[in-house]
């Protein structure tokens, strides 16, 4: 097969497949024999060029396994493996590379192109995003050199990910921009290799830079994300391509392994966007049920289990499990005390019937009364926070038994808004395997559920109509702790995600000590997120990995 | 006064301060009044020049709180108010400030002198340690121009921390090192900015490094690091003056708050080495107890709590505890079972007793005997890891219901090899705000009985000689489940610190079966540890934030 020189401006017909792809961190031998399974498919489906996402040998993101020499040396023998597939077909793929410098980190975040049973090309990340979930700073050493490569007619700009982030902000992170360094080669096409995860906002914000590149380069782009979750990140595929005009000629479908193929003689045609519908809600739905499809799926387990209060966030945390899992696979409890109200177990046992999940009754009464019977002589009178959290911690040792017993993840069903105020019970309904809805604040809580319920009642009314409460003591309320979701909620989100300071907030017009008040307590229950399971990722700014705060610390307290 | 120019070669006679300080990360108001309080102290001895660590208006690390402006105006405003401080004296400190280009990241890490009443130099940072602990890329823009300055007859090369830490090794982490920058400008004398948090290793290699850069540069070095700890982090102090030959000429105390002067004549006599011992369980022992009290003092809780069990580990952190408190300040809890041996309860009684703490003594049975009766029928019958688990549960909710009621903090007393392989119970004895020997191999743990035991026999000898068991059903011992400790820790050495490949280890002469089943332990109990609380780092690495390893993978699974 020879290689034919570029035709600049024009486009030579070559047929590209990208595999969007859904794996596991470390699993060598199932990627392997993924990335084989999709060069066949794209072969026989025609493809001359078949991409894969980022690191796609290793999964995104890899974390401190990279630091194993053992770990490199694997994703290097997947790539031997996979050269004599490249025989008739261009192998795009992502994974770590030795840096042969002393000088310098130890690695590189290379993207390989195989050809003719070979390695035809290599180009090494520039960019290293190194903030918010994202550590590669920690782990690789930056491109010191930019080449193209000329593949079939074509001469190609390969890039990984960041490499075309630093455009269209205000405020660019690096100072230097590696696709202005391969535009001095002239290139016909630009391709990019991604490990993007969602946020809500992620899947505009990548069109939008997509096209600053698009326009500063007068370049269509390939661009080739994964589909599914790594734990707390989730990633929603999306995979693009765009022409010379910033026109959408593909977008492959979010959440979903798919590999899809676009014909490069579709851009000498007139174009038209095909853009998908990106509505906020429905995405944190999706991904939510992708994060916790992908986390029982990869860790090889099936059922979960859950407390069921009659609250929203139990309600809505058992209905996107039922709907990722299968309502076989899930198990609640129901577990009341004597300050559960009538309702609260009623409407448990309606969500149980709508959703067709399996559900349990156990009382907390006995052992609670059992355990202040041991307590009391030591703790004095009284009813405070401390028998409170005993509640809670209680209907943790019920399920966690059933997990032990029988297998089942603990599902935790905190919402963003009451971990960001430290409104729970360390060890008590702050546990579990799994925090669903601890990147969705309360007011977010209730716009899922009405998305949830948009075509027939599966949470009940009466559950999303009724206040908000812990019922951990008699007539108890959120409300009398914490101000109404509907004021809390937007200073949160000015704090966490814009990280504006308590002068920047008052200023929008919250009452001053009421924001002081608030910011306090974020501050000061950073030892309980902490502690926190993995949260599902589905905001600009999570809690876990991608918000590292000090956890002793008297900044705003 | 004016500036003389500098006597390249001779030493001008100037006495310099060093404060190795302790201040708590954001209280700008509380490290304002110290850094002002001990510039007054070294103006007092006569000191011409005052150096503090690293980001000391800060504090080290300030983590996330970098991405608030109003944390950073802050940090800035508080330099404004020590400019009029320098009338007399040179005053050197280190804070994040703004990167006024629009491209890179937006702060620097710098170093700034002051004197006059005014700014005289600054130097950012050049090398950003991203590894381990350290996230320093995340936030800031590395130097890009490098300059002396001429202070009272001395010519400075001003540098922070990592800036000194690219020589003396095989592999270095750097393509640039800026001191061969500041070479060009023919410095006098290297001084250093430093927030070296401590291991086992530390105080060691950084006399090696900066010997290394003594060697290479053929100039004497001051160098300022922190004491105290901050949560996780522990700061060794150490702070050193190191002459032209590598002779260390002052080294101060390691753990300690403290200012000291050294006078730059002294250069010119002949030069005696003043190198401190340094005996590691010793310091592994020094440094857990300013973590405690660290901790504690700056959350601003005086009282722990933590379960006796009988066993090793609870003994060596209740000795701790003690020390690091006060015995008055520490509650113990015995919490027998019927699995617990009469010795457990007794040796328990004879280190509450050594220590003089305080202890109560509480049944889990009866509470146990509650919950199985509600659990029964839905468990059905039998006896495994379920019922294990739910005791040290039940002493979690007696343990929190004391640290809820009378405010103390509760001590997790897990040590490294248990939480290696996930040998405890989540919620149970997984439990506590902070980790005391979570970064000690039990085989350690043993040592530091020893060392504590060094003068009287303060942790029973029982407890040292009896097999280590978790006593949760009759009989048991941990070598039913794990290798001896002997064999373990060495493997989990190899794994951990070394990040060995499983052939390497095998290699090294342990059974294949059981490296294999060990490493896979490892990383399977991933989702426990990250669950857990803070960990005292002591070893080069720690659980927590040094060790960010994927939770759902199969490397090694």
């Amino acid at each position: 097969m020879a290689i034919v020189l570029p035709l600049q401006g024009k486009y030579t017909c070559m047929k590209i497949a990208l595999a969007q792809i859904n794996v596991t961190i470390g699993d060598f031998e199932g990627t392997a024999r993924k990335i084989k399974q999709y060069v066949q498919q794209a072969r026989e489906g025609g493809a001359r060029l078949v991409i894969f996402p980022e690191l796609s040998i290793t999964g995104y993101p890899p974390r401190d396994f990279l630091e194993f020499e053992d770990f490199v040396q694997q994703a290097g023998a997947v790539l031997e493996q996979l050269k004599p597939l490249s025989r008739d077909i261009g192998i795009l793929v992502g994974l770590p590379t030795p840096n042969p410098q002393p000088e310098g980190k130890d690695l590189h975040n290379t993207a390989v192109l195989l050809y003719q049973g070979k390695e035809l090309h290599r180009q090494h990340k520039t960019l290293l995003p190194t903030y918010d979930i994202f550590d590669e700073y920690r782990y690789f050493e930056p491109a010191a050199s930019w080449n193209t490569v000329e593949f079939e007619g074509l001469r190609l700009a390969v890039t990984v990910c960041e490499d075309l982030w630093n455009l269209g902000n205000e405020n660019p992170l690096y100072t230097i921009n590696p696709m202005a360094k391969l535009m001095t080669r002239k290139p016909d096409i630009i391709i990019n290799l991604s490990a993007s995860p969602f946020d809500y906002r992620h899947a505009h914000e990548r069109i939008r830079v997509l096209r600053a590149n698009v326009q500063a380069y007068d370049l269509p782009i390939v661009y080739v994300n994964y589909a599914g979750a790594q734990t707390d990140l989730i990633f929603d595929g999306g995979s693009l391509v765009i022409d010379k005009e910033g026109n959408i000629r593909k977008e492959l479908p979010f959440f979903e392994e798919k590999l899809d193929f676009f014909d490069t003689d579709e851009f000498s045609l007139p174009g038209q966007d095909n853009e998908r519908p990106k509505e906020k809600i429905s995405l944190i739905h999706d991904a939510l049920i992708t994060g916790i499809r992908d986390y029982f799926g990869k860790i090889g387990f099936r059922t979960a289990i859950l407390g069921l209060s009659g609250g929203l966030d139990s309600a809505v945390t058992a209905a996107l499990a039922a709907r990722a899992l299968g309502p076989g696979n899930i198990t609640a409890l129901l577990m009341p005390s004597e300050f559960s109200s009538e309702s609260s177990v009623s409407d448990a046992k309606a969500l149980v019937q709508n959703l067709g999940i399996n559900a349990e009754t156990l009382p907390i009464t006995p052992v609670f009364d059992s355990t202040m019977d041991v307590l009391r002589p030591h703790l004095g009178p009284g009813f405070d926070v401390t028998e409170e959290n005993i509640q809670p911690r209680i209907r943790m040792i019920y399920l966690m038994a059933f997990s032990n017993r029988f297998g089942h993840v603990l599902l935790n069903t905190s919402n963003k808004s009451e971990l960001a105020v430290g409104y729970g019970t360390l060890y008590g309904d702050l546990a579990g395997g799994l925090s669903v809805l601890g990147d969705v604040y309360k007011t977010q809580v209730y716009k899922l559920a009405r998305y949830i319920n948009r075509n027939e009642e599966i949470i009940p009314q009466n559950i999303l109509d009724k206040p908000p409460s812990a019922e951990l003591r008699p007539g108890q309320k959120d409300t009398d702790t914490l101000p109404p979701y509907d004021v809390l909620d937007p200073i949160l989100h000015l704090y966490i995600e814009e990280r504006k300071s308590p002068s920047d907030i008052i200023e929008q017009g919250y009452d001053a000590a009421l924001v002081r008040r608030i910011l306090r307590m974020v501050n000061r229950n950073e030892f309980k997120r902490y502690q926190l399971a993995p949260v599902l990722r589905v905001s600009p700014k999570a809690f876990g990995m991608g918000r590292r705060m000090p956890i002793v610390g008297k900044y705003l307290e």
